[in-house]
């Protein structure tokens, strides 16, 4: 039995990472990986929120959000319920938290960078995407300070990409699940990793469902793989400014 | 003296219409008016609104949002402050009761049509953009739901398409303002108007300024005409569901 | 066919301002048009928002309510469902934008003027009954500080009020349409003018209907009519701050 | 030392009640205590909350609210604060909680009279002119029903009438305080009473302060006659409507 | 006829005040009245609110809540609905409202306490209890302060207890009420008093109910008993810290 | 180096499980693992959440709480500030999620079970104490539901209990962190594990840092010991009740 859009186990969908995508915010990325699209874009603040005044270190924050028929069914707007859900809660924490392991705050100095996922268009991966998107924004943000008023270090001091994996029936470890994938699979798990294959997130769920130890170690196989494919792209995507962070990050 | 970015006062900024932008939607288009760029989907749900339940008629509704760093400034999400600000409801309420005045709604039947406009890049003129690409998404739509299952009267019985209009210091009347000049305008107005020529809607304005009769007589002339254009790129756009509303014109 | 109240087309409904309603606001008024009460009042504070700080610039500010049973059914408060409806605020931007568009905000100095429009009692044009009736209490309220404290130049530089007109069927163009024969209306404007004859706002809007250019010249001449009688009104209303406005204006 | 608007300890403020006082609400009054002025309106409708629902008896609910500026200083409106506040809230429990004192429920049937009680001016006591008020609006309208289809039982059963009482410096207790002797009074207690002379809700609050029981008792006998009073006031009020809680008093 | 729990009318239910409960706040309470078991916590902040700023003043402010299953069905959170209700909201402006009238808010300083009562399981007088407790949570985290750093006086001039008190069908006046017999009160009053036998609140209600004076009298009896009891049982838990209030007291 | 608390690596902080601790809820525990109190209830409810009507299976749902004085500072009650923040989102979503996968939806039949988790004391593991005593809460709740009206499969298939485990400078890899470990961690995961041995959740966290694959592994071996710990504590907490999980789960 074979993955009903004819991908091998440990094949990701056609990535492509469009660079500049809007011509407001300092960075900005349109990322698609299969037919899921995100617009992740990239502020730079010259302020900080209040638990980090005067101690000279920065601060990424991230905000994520769908477009209502970026689904298959409309989905209500947030703005529209008065409130965010849990969900979306969830995954912008994530994608924040992901991205502060890749970046010396100290070297960024007293600045926030939001980051702003929007989901155009949604076929499962979308936090993952968001996050391998959104480190291209952030790097182009940043090189474009660095272009300017040079950092003394360049902030960012590591690759960082994300995909998922996770358990489908008849079928078993999968890598890069899309929507119909996701749907059914038993277990569902989210990798973060940095150019240097170490981890810096791993959620892995069981929904209605458990996995065992060694299940757990076929899968972090296949995602290490999927995340150093989706880092060559990231590299192409950031052209010049990639030595930026491979310079920054032998430095570390 | 002439415009900033060298039109001619009459003259529209460059429009493209994509049409099926996105995978999921009914109707669904991004909209490009210069550098301002709206995605716009047309969603189609079978209830309707309580008030109007039982009745045999349908409705349509419609919501707006710009994502963060459509601006150059970024702007906190409606979602994160909780509550919906007062220029995106009258916005979302006026392209809503636009497009109302060219549907027939007992002949759409016992449907709710969501519009929704969501700005990925601002330069002035969003509402505007929103609505004349809407018209599209919604046509769209509704065309795809009588190819399999013909509605005895096509419900939409006018094309409608919006601009806006001004006076710049130093320039005079313009048509089509982009974000600079809408800044810089004493009066602003905008117009919503049917293949027809007749009006939806005159919004016109003085920002701590007034305008006479003949001023107005002088902004109306403008928007016509730009309405006009408006009208025959939608038409292109359409292709072949033209026809429908040429058709259900003529009968209505 | 003669209009259901006895009125003729270009009628009015009969006006009454009564000035110094309250005893704690700065200015304060009742208005009524026909069955329609408003109280309309102006509050001073010396405080500016945030974007016009230390500009040198006044700003004016309003809010509008009905009470709940100023209409045939009970409304439920904004406060019960914990937020703004969108016509709310689209009215509230309204009067404020009117107002700011005949007082000189330089002149003003460094204060926030705050309107409150709050409906008794509805029988249609609220929303123009509240800016007439806010025109007087703000002219009031300065005229207050001005006897204490006399401004460079008294603030106001023109007469403002507004009123509806409409095509109603059966009947045609009328003017200052109450509740019925708005209901009623295919297509509903409101204007906005000063004492000298010119526009602050037009706001035409067909309800699932559309209006020709002459239809809209046809309507605009009984507006223009109208106003002119409510600004006799309220020159009568201000009594001896009348000639404060007529000062003002002549200087400008 | 007298009472610095000259009334003697155990005077009532002038008390006024115009009946009929709006077009739409099936009861509705403008009680003025003294410079305190409230419109209170009594709404029908024939549906009873989810806890009551086919058990064949009616509920009384109240709402509370000032118009920003019945106060010396303008009071931001709940509406805009997007939540109602605690002494709004208190007030409106207690409204709600003392008509229901003196309704029959089950005589009233499956209804809800919705009581609001809106603040044109303030000037101290306005919990109790609201309850002292809505006692009459609320029995014009079941007497307008009355009318029309008579309950088999009037289901208003006493008359009720509210007064503060209190504690002033250098003064000692007096009645129906106002703004300035409310500020000033260690001791503040609300009184609701029936027509029969007996105490349907007691709220007596030291703020920074307390008293004793002979103190205590103090208060009970001036609210007493002051309640007396009111309850006279109402009477010639309703007129007519008077004979109807009469009757149905003297046979409960 | 007797007391479903056995009880004497004039009998208090077995009372427990655990102190230093919980191991961060500054003062923490577990009271326990019969099967109503409240958490009360003090905490002490070096800010005062806006309005207090400069004045050499201190502030007690409280919140209150109960744990879902505190009662027999399921209460919805208030987070969960997003808004406070209002019997929440009238308890804890009580509580607050209570313990400032035995606080010397001068001799505290410019500090805030809050005070915080979380219901753990209900069984009737939840806000007489939390009163009570919360007392001994306010004296604990007072005398700690006084330990480091002695006030000039200490600030709390007399002890304060509350109880409830009311009407029981077929029972008459009764005691420290709980659940049963407050479903089944038709009169419900709250007592709080002071050590000296003052009172601070009452608050006296009929539910579709009313009281007569001497009836109001008979309640007033039986609280002052049981109020005094419990003031008992307070200073045995305070141990040494009693000494403090009955100096502070002394010299009040 | 040892850990500030004495404690060997692998060692658990002392663990009791307090059951039957309200008198009103189905099932109830207080927890304590170390200084950290967690009061777990569960509710059932005999309807299901809309998305599950009419298909036979039940549904575990949980929400998550901390009294404002758990913490050494004082926190903001969500109730307080309107909304629910993203942390406790998170929580309640895993704790609602890990349950769920030890549960037998269709034995269960259409009720929900509401989990309740209120932190009464926090020092660390908040999240995963709950889980483990809402475990215990759980099989409480339907063994007592069992008892009268059996279940023809006991829904609960297997135990299910939680910890935390991470690096600590100096320190390396530890299990059960208290707050002052927390607070230090490099990384931070927790894991849900069953009684077979079997993962539920990973959720493992770089803050500002990132582990090795080998680092993992560490981390996994101290967690599955912590939890093999925990399931004893819980079956011996349990009594009798233990012995229906255990059947049911070699019947799975």
């Amino acid at each position: 039995m074979t993955r009903h859009d004819g991908r091998a186990v440990e094949q990701l969908r056609p990535v492509k990472i469009e660079t500049n995508y809007l011509m407001h915010p300092e960075g900005s990325v349109l990322i698609q990986v299969g037919d899921t699209k995100v617009i992740c874009t990239a502020t730079v603040d010259d302020r900080v929120p209040g638990f980090l005044r005067g101690q000279g270190k920065g601060w990424i924050t991230a905000e994520y959000s769908m477009l209502p028929r970026a689904t298959a069914e409309r989905t209500q707007r947030d703005a529209s319920r008065g409130k965010i859900n849990g969900r979306t809660m969830e995954i912008q924490r994530l994608i924040g938290r992901a991205l502060r392991a890749i970046v010396d705050l100290e070297a960024l100095g007293e600045k926030t960078i939001w980051i702003d996922c929007d989901v155009i268009q949604a076929d499962g991966g979308t936090r993952t995407a968001s996050i391998t998107g959104a480190f291209v924004a952030l790097t182009q943000a940043l090189a474009k300070i660095h272009e300017n008023k040079p950092f003394a270090k360049f902030p960012i001091v590591d690759y960082l990409a994300a995909t998922s994996v996770g358990f489908v029936d008849e079928i078993g470890a999968v890598l890069d699940l899309n929507y119909i994938e996701d749907s059914a699979a038993a277990v569902d798990m989210n990798l973060v990793m940095t150019g240097s294959g170490r981890f810096v997130e791993i959620q892995g769920t069981g929904e209605e469902a458990t996995f065992s130890r060694s299940e757990l170690n076929e899968l972090l196989d296949l995602g290490e793989n999927g995340i150093r494919e989706l880092i060559e792209i990231q590299k192409t995507a950031l052209g010049e400014a990639a030595a930026l962070v491979r310079d920054a990050k032998e430095e570390a």
